[in-house]
């Protein structure tokens, strides 16, 4: 009954616009239609509802708690966001009466922790739901499955009937944000805090300090934060709001203070501990920087030592994160004292010099009841078991480390700001299908954290670039390893995406904002037209046409577009299913020849605003590329649904328009450019396809367009 | 020339989007055509520009200090914002090297005042801009102007060469937020606060004390803001810190402190000052209560003066604000001690009682070195000269205060949550257009203050009442009195409110937010069109079919929905136009089918969303409607077009499909209702305007549609 429903939607909807049709479509005809992100570990259905309507109460047996009791405001405040309707404050007394019962065990760890078991399990009665959760923050987790839970048709809000007994692959499952390159105030992280939970991560992994800032308060040094911040630094007092909330919320905050390199703001108050002579400044720039702390001199040690004390005291969770990366060693090669230090110490290499330091590193930190978390750099034999390996260079890395017995988690295939498709994350699973790890070794893998590294991003846009795609990976963290279905992923990710936005996240206000900025109009109707089929250029590439700072507007046209470009999936996938209808080409061509008809006409309005926005003019080339590809992209369909080849020289000319069109401009990518390859490919092909069952024509078509490797980003 | 940019802009948005097309061609047509708001008192635009890249400059001439360099440098990350391009960092010595000259004669007052010089002037040279204050508050109100002129075309940004000299028309331009009804934080008063300086506002009018909350931190009095507000109050350091955000704007800060009446939630920690016994609770419910202040014990003035006391300490502003409204004097009539205070001092009345506790209160104040503001009760001979009268009843009330010898300020008019439309409140002038004052009268009356009461707004909707009308009443307190055009007022009301949101104001991206909760989908477009054609019921309507309190959700359709109904003009715009065409009606003719067809059509889709989305039920009537209405008037263009008249029936039979769409529905209204029952008139009579000239016909059909007396809201 309920695929009922979601198939009117999708017709309806398909009729208005239609863009999207291919996702609606797939909900349509999904058995496993909920809305749940992460899926559960174990969900079954059942038929029947139970009614959400005002007289909706909570009771919570068992253990209670301050913060259990908050945890349930929250969630029944944004179900009255969502229904409109209006409940009854505080909890009943009677569990009977009660639409939601809440039966927690236990408080739990008092400072969140690796260790904490954040399982759950609910049960939807037609009478009312049964949470049940071991701790406080397996009941928390529990909350946010039941808000998306619910569903709306005309009898009113419900929840369908199920049972769900849910608990986590992976212990640690966390989001770096990178403070550092561009400042991010308190607001900012709590609501991405709000976001991290409604999707069940557990870590914030907070980058405190690097070259382009030193962004928490130092009492001991004061000089770290004052002169390495801009005055752009959290004072211990909104450290500790940003912790409290995090821990309302069961999520660890693990603070990062990367060494010895990416230190140069330390360097502007304390130059005596950099390997070579200051005076030092705040970095403007992004990469690799030669600063480096001298691990020769005790001044180092004694200043380490001082202010992670300090900082151990700030922060609570077991865990500290001390880099180690990206030390490019050149300070170190050109000092003759480190070099005359390293000989008399027989340290052969600066990854001698480092794990020397590193060592020292562990016991201050030792000392200070911390363990230890860093880089991939940081293993070393002479570090001690209870470390944690960070690992940006991949699961053989990690597989390696767990091998010699050190923890570790992943982040490689989760760097937010390579700016890759949610599904690109979602395919990256922590332990590779080919491990030949034991059942202890594969222990070791604790889980992974999404890094939000942040040289394009600012306040403004960090919302756009974590989310929605956090999600995606937060599922792979918590869902069993048999989920991995992306176009199931994608059709969740799109509601999940649209309920985030009720904990104040920005990211599906982002586009238009942008745009209204740009165009300094509220008519940018044209511009989403073509932002929908762009997406900002990925990895490293930007930067590369135009040098940025850390004072770098971020207002251009690729800091509007998305990552996952909202017309581009929809629009691969109908072109996928026109062409497998050979030999006649039906399906979804009336609406492929509308949007295509869409985006060949855009040129004249989109050149309009263009020319009255230079900070548009990078992207002039953009329209008529998309004009001139949508209309070789009609006259593929043309070709097709008539059955006749097109003239010999079509395909080698439209290709060409099609490899122009697919070069970056203004930093941003067209990606409908594979999906019209297809089109163009199937047409000129007609004659050869002739020859092969209509059956075959799809798969032969997507093997000829296919890029060759090097076309691969 | 620029003038032939934006006609080029308005026709290809016109091809692209058919709505906002009249607004778009104003803009083509108009030869004052700038988007500056307030308009200045003097503006001359000359030929030529000053070029705005990546060179831009600043220096600083004459005063300098901390606040003038901070208003410098946000506006200048402001201008890198919209244009894309990096500046270089703080000032250049060399004032002939610098695009932007501040020259500032003095700091003006420390502490923002009535009586600050807010003048400035700016002359812009193809080589710089001067910009000359005596004031700094002056060069900020200049600052925004600057930004204000800001153009783009394909040479790049710059700014039309331009002399303007500018001074408000009224000392006093407030804005009363009621932050009491419902909370609300910090944020939500610094970026209004931020929007007020773009506009030239300079009070923010802070109403902290209210039957639903007490809003503010007496550490005196701490059950105050204890029991008074469920926990959601400003510290005193809060406060300390809005008060220096506002003045770092020129913006004074005034708080309200509501008394005798409005004043449950003072009692819910001091019973023992009310009329009658306790115990009392917050107030959840709207409207006038009983609960008021008792005026014959000695206590309450104690209490009084000890917190305004506190108070005058913690607000710097030379005015308080102490309410005085709506004391509906039931408590006083039914407390005998009370009754037996008047009898022995001879106060015949409650309002004679009202005035000697005013007269008590006034001693208060002038002991803490205050001056009086409050509403028209408080009007009465026994006060001293100084007090500042805040009119909700009118000018008329106003005038009659001045004559008294008393200075006021007007707010009726100005009541944003009446949800009225711009031009009703850009056609309120605080001074009557028949005014009989003498020029020393007139000058009492010093300006007038916009009222964002909070019944209905939470933080998430605020933006959305207050702007961008706040805008348009801002002009009206700034500008000079001729002018009035509500036409060109909206067509730089459309780029204000745009650029009002760089400020991280979230009026513009309010409507789809909303909307994407309420569905549950991005996909809103044929939700949008709904919202885009209705308008919140006017004035107190709200909450009477569904009585609302202090905790009811404000997520429905009727909170999405905007003030001005962004199709809504646009549309009788070109109805106008079309029927003005007369006989022939082409003007605008495809426009209005193509819209109306769309309306009509939207109805499946709109079907589909409300059936999955309960909390739309109430508005299941509307799509309905508006495809009713929509077909008839595409059968009332047929009709004029082909130049026949309908069948007999015909005219009532729509009239009275219109008359039932435009009955409130889920709270609001479909506001092209106007427009279209001209397009049904002018059809139905076709056979009478033949007897007439063409051109008499539109004046004819606005008579027969103009609604009768009691239909005006």
């Amino acid at each position: 009954m309920r695929t009922g429903i979601i198939a009117f939607v999708a017709f309806a909807l398909l009729i208005f616009t239609v863009k999207g049709s291919a996702q609606e479509e797939r909900a349509a005809t999904d058995t496993t239609n909920h809305y749940l992100m992460p899926v559960p570990q174990s969900v079954r259905f059942q038929p029947g509802r139970l009614i959400i309507d005002s007289s909706f109460k909570v009771a919570v047996k068992g253990h209670s708690d301050a913060r259990l009791k908050s945890a349930i405001e929250r969630a029944v405040r944004r179900l009255e966001g969502r229904t409109g309707l209006e409940f009854a404050r505080g909890f009943v007394d009677d569990s009977n009466a009660a639409t939601l019962v809440v039966q927690c065990q236990s408080a739990g760890k008092a400072i969140p922790s690796l260790d904490e078991d954040e399982s759950y399990s609910i049960e939807v009665s037609p009478k009312q739901t049964l949470l049940n959760a071991p701790t406080v923050v397996g009941a928390i987790r529990g909350l946010e499955t039941f808000l998306q839970l619910i569903e709306g048709d005309r009898e009113g809000y419900f929840i369908p009937l199920a049972s769900i007994q849910d608990r986590p692959r992976f212990r640690w499952r966390g989001l770096l944000i990178d403070a550092c390159r561009h400042w991010e105030p308190v607001e900012v992280i709590k609501r991405n805090l709000d976001g991290m939970a409604a999707v069940k991560l557990n870590v914030l992994h907070w980058h405190l300090t690097e070259d382009q800032g030193f962004r928490v308060e130092s009492r001991r040094f004061p000089k770290l934060h004052q002169m390495g911040s801009d005055g752009l630094y959290y004072t211990q007092d909104d450290v500790r709001e940003v912790i409290a909330y995090a821990r309302e919320r069961g999520i660890r905050v693990i603070p990062e203070f990367d060494m010895p390199g990416h230190a140069t703001s330390w360097f502007v108050g304390y130059p005596e501990i950099a390997s070579a002579p200051g005076p030092y400044q705040i970095e403007r720039h992004f990469g690799i920087f030669d600063p480096t702390m001298d691990p020769t001199r005790e001044e180092t040690y004694k200043l380490l030592d001082g202010f992670l004390g300090e900082m151990a005291q700030l922060f609570p969770d077991e865990y500290m994160h001390i880099g180690g990366d990206e030390n490019n060693g050149k300070q170190w090669n050109q000092n003759p004292k480190i070099q005359e230090f390293m000989k008399s110490k027989g340290l052969k290499d600066n990854h001698a010099l480092q794990a020397y330091f590193n060592q020292r590193v562990s016991a201050i930190l030792k000392k200070h009841e911390k363990k230890m978390v860093g880089w991939d750099e940081i293993l070393h034999p002479d570090l001690p078991n209870d470390i944690v390996i960070q690992s940006w260079r991949g699961q053989a890395s990690l597989a390696e480390g767990a091998k010699k017995g050190y923890n570790g988690i992943l982040s490689f295939g989760y760097y937010l700001d390579y700016i890759f498709p949610a599904a690109y994350h979602y395919a990256v699973d922590p332990i590779a299908a080919d491990s030949n790890l034991t059942a202890q070794e594969t222990a070791r893998i604790l889980g992974g954290e999404a890094c939000m590294w942040g040289e394009y991003v600012n306040p403004e846009t960090i919302d756009s670039r974590i989310w929605p795609r956090l999600a995606a990976i937060a599922e792979r963290l918590w869902s069993p390893r048999s989920v991995t279905d992306a176009d199931d992923m994608y059709r969740r990710l799109a509601i999940v995406s649209v309920r985030l936005e009720e904990l104040g996240l920005k990211h599906e206000s982002h586009v238009d904002r942008m745009l209204r900025r740009i165009a300094q109009t509220h008519q940018v109707a044209p511009l989403r037209m073509l932002v929908d089929i762009v997406e900002p250029v990925k990895v490293y590439n930007r930067g590369q046409a135009h040098p940025t700072t850390q004072m770098t507007p971020l207002t251009r046209l690729v800091d509007a577009a998305r990552p996952d470009a909202r017309a581009a999936r929809p629009f691969s996938k109908m072109v996928d299913a026109m062409l497998s209808d050979a030999p006649r080409f039906e399906i979804h061509r009336d609406s492929l020849r509308r949007t295509l008809a869409e985006w060949r006409d855009a040129r004249l309005a989109l050149d309009v605003i263009i020319a009255r926005s230079p900070i548009l003019n990078e992207a002039a080339q953009l329209p008529k590329d998309l004009s001139d590809i949508a209309t070789a992209g009609l006259e593929a369909i043309s070709y097709l649904s008539s059955g006749i080849a097109p003239p010999q020289n079509w395909r080698d000319a439209k290709l060409a328009l099609l490899d122009e069109a697919a070069k970056p401009k203004a930093e941003v990518q067209i990606v409908i450019v594979p999906a019209l390859r297809q089109l163009i490919i199937a047409a000129a092909e007609l004659p050869a396809l002739k020859t092969m069952p209509p059956t075959d024509w799809a798969k032969r078509v997507r093997e000829l367009a296919a890029p060759k490797r090097a076309e691969v980003n």
